[in-house]
């Protein structure tokens, strides 16, 4: 099939990076492609995309942590602040990472290197449901 | 047509965010693809692209601001000084932004979330044309 | 050939951005596409893309300084230090950067603006071999 597409709905547990390889692994193993695409799009604008070290969880503690420090909740010269003190760092920290993301499939697999592990980056403090369109084309 | 490509011109009003939705969903709607991609590409170094909140513009002031503090001009470290006190800054803000970005299409329209808007960020005091180019596949 | 995929490799000499524009050039010229698209995706997570200007030397100098002041060696805070003291900026040097990136290719060319060079953005002071995937699709 030349393109196949799905709606993943994801709900994090809390802000930070979530790892989703796995589902979207299942979404390339239905999709029955061998050479190809995968593209990964996110319809949020506070939550985000990233592919990062999967092995060692003290590099995304710490990507985490640089992320705050660099869009911090509470900067007083936000003035789009009605929606809560972490919505104005969401969208700065999503602007700062992906928002759709588009990784080989070689050999019916994920071309991923040895490290990466594919991220939903929640960014804000009580996440509702997100959603990210899978979606892969190919041979 | 599995794939439609056209070349868009923008000449912005002067720097930060501007929408460019409505220009790129007639691409879609000319395409004639009902399930597919649409891959945006900004042929620039000084201006970038970012899906951010439609909804409030207060978000996309703060944004551009947060750009402004991030890479400021002036910053006497800058040696790439030729072009003007706004090039170098251009230059990073476009880096930590987007030169190309994907949106699914789902039932013949831009798969975007309720709140997510595609914008032209311009990054030059006094910008020329802008070249995009729009390329749509699918089925 | 609608889907065209290689593996390259390259070995930086250091840190900092290495043009790689003539490589993928030869890869869009050896697919035979005339109208499509050419997605790169480099297989690390210390190690990123970049499309920038590649005129003048000064803005890539600028640039590499401006993301070593960004995310800076040595800082305290950082908890993931088993690998070294380049491997953390290294980490967040890539989040900020692109681990994928997706040029159109218009007349059997990749559609480059006139100024912009396509860039692997090594982080580590003694880099390996990278791994780089080239996908070019179309028709």
């Amino acid at each position: 099939m030349p393109h196949h597409q799905e709606l993943l709905a994801f709900t994090p547990s809390g802000p930070g990076l979530h790892e989703i390889t796995p589902a979207v692994r299942r979404v390339v193993e239905r999709s029955g492609v061998a050479c190809g695409l995968c593209t990964l799009f996110v319809q949020h604008t506070s939550a985000s995309l990233l592919l990062q070290e999967n092995a060692d969880p003290s590099a995304r503690h710490d990507l985490e942590r640089f992320y705050a420090r660099l869009a911090p909740e509470g900067d007083p010269r936000y003035t789009h602040v009605a929606e809560g003190p972490d919505d104005m760092p969401a969208h700065l920290r999503s602007a700062l990472s992906r928002t759709s993301e588009t990784v080989p499939i070689r050999d019916g697999r994920l071309a991923l290197g040895t490290w990466q592990g594919i991220y939903l980056f929640e960014h804000r403090r009580r996440p509702g449901t997100r959603r990210l369109i899978v979606h892969v084309w190919g041979e």
